[in-house]
């Protein structure tokens, strides 16, 4: 099955990693699969622009089947590969609202981690002001606060939605990104429990983005948050 | 079933018309809900707090069950609710393949939209740029014309992804949002042939915007897109 599948990623975007994590979930291995440097620009290549024209990582196919936003891609895995691998949508309704939930927020986490990391990228140096870069940076801490407060109401040792679910499958990446960031562990507890619970998870440790492991030291721009 | 359901909303707002149109589609009638003014402030009340601390609408509860993202909520009606009512969830791999990655696009389509019509409400009036008002507006062309180009590859009278889905319960109050802002029927011929399949379709037309009816005239802002 995973013969038919291509994955275009790029290093260290959460969206990629996510689609790399569902993929080992669900046993899915020998795929093809290519990494770009989002550095050289190459998500823009007429290569990914002929599957995605938005020129966005991570672009996926299965056969014919184009999937390449991240949520949609994990998704579509589980629900074609429910019984191969580890199940991703929980049964019990209370589960399954919750991970629904925390899923989707997860994708707001996501912006509003760009939005501080990639605030020079994304407005042009005659737009910037300090007084946008400190509202992001207040909006990207009160984010941090609510998975910290919501992983306080989870029983110990113990995932977004019951057990490892689709909800950590696109959350996780986020949280890694963030320490990989600078984020301080003291400040942040519970999600510095939640990345040690789950970092060496083998679909995770696997996926591991390449440049982390050559080069273990980060940055420290989330240091004050 | 639904008599333990509550929904907050408010009217006009692409993702509380979502849950709408999908509770009607899952023939989930007789939910409690509650409108609630974002001109008064009412989505930060404590009252929408103590279920979304992210002070948004929708909020939604299925007994204690509480779901307040509009894709997340769907998703969760969908799988509770497979047999009854509309499938919204096509079997079809390609078609679900292309189901989930449209409905998720969907959100990157609200995003642009909420950049342009709610920009001086997103940005404070010392951060506010001609420069960047104009760069949310090509954005936001550049997202318009990639869905006008979705419509040209399917089916004359067809839905986004074969029958109609989840990806039309999230894609389609975008487009009537648009048309509403002033979107160009002549510049946008198939948005604005699937606005017309739509719009009439009951569990859409029971859920328009109160004040969409009353007040049938819409906005010009985005009449030069």
């Amino acid at each position: 099955m995973a013969k038919s599948m291509t994955l275009l990623w790029g290093a260290g975007s959460p969206p990629c990693w996510r689609v790399m994590i569902a993929l080992e979930e669900k046993k899915l291995h020998g795929y093809k699969r290519k990494v770009l440097s989002f550095e050289r620009g190459e998500h823009k290549s007429q290569e990914v622009l002929e599957v995605n024209p938005r020129g966005q990582l991570p672009t996926f196919k299965h056969g014919d089947n184009i999937l390449n936003e991240s949520s949609a891609v994990c998704l579509y895995l589980e629900n074609q590969f429910k019984s191969q691998g580890h199940k991703l949508i929980p049964d019990s309704p209370a589960e399954q609202a919750r991970m629904y939930q925390r899923m989707m927020e997860g994708l707001t986490f996501t912006e509003k981690l760009n939005s501080v990391v990639y605030y020079e990228s994304i407005v042009p140096e005659e737009e910037r002001h300090d007084s946008a870069v400190t509202r992001h940076r207040e909006a990207l801490t009160a984010e941090l606060q609510l998975w910290e407060g919501y992983l306080q109401t989870v029983a110990a040792g113990s995932y977004l939605a019951g057990g490892f679910s689709l909800a950590d499958v696109i959350v996780f990446p986020n949280i890694a990104y963030a320490f990989r960031f600078g984020l301080s562990v003291g400040r942040y507890p519970k999600l510095a429990k939640y990345y040690s619970l789950l970092k060496d998870r083998p679909s995770i440790k696997t996926s591991w983005p390449p440049h982390w492991v050559a080069i273990p030291q980060g940055y420290d721009i989330l240091k004050d948050l």
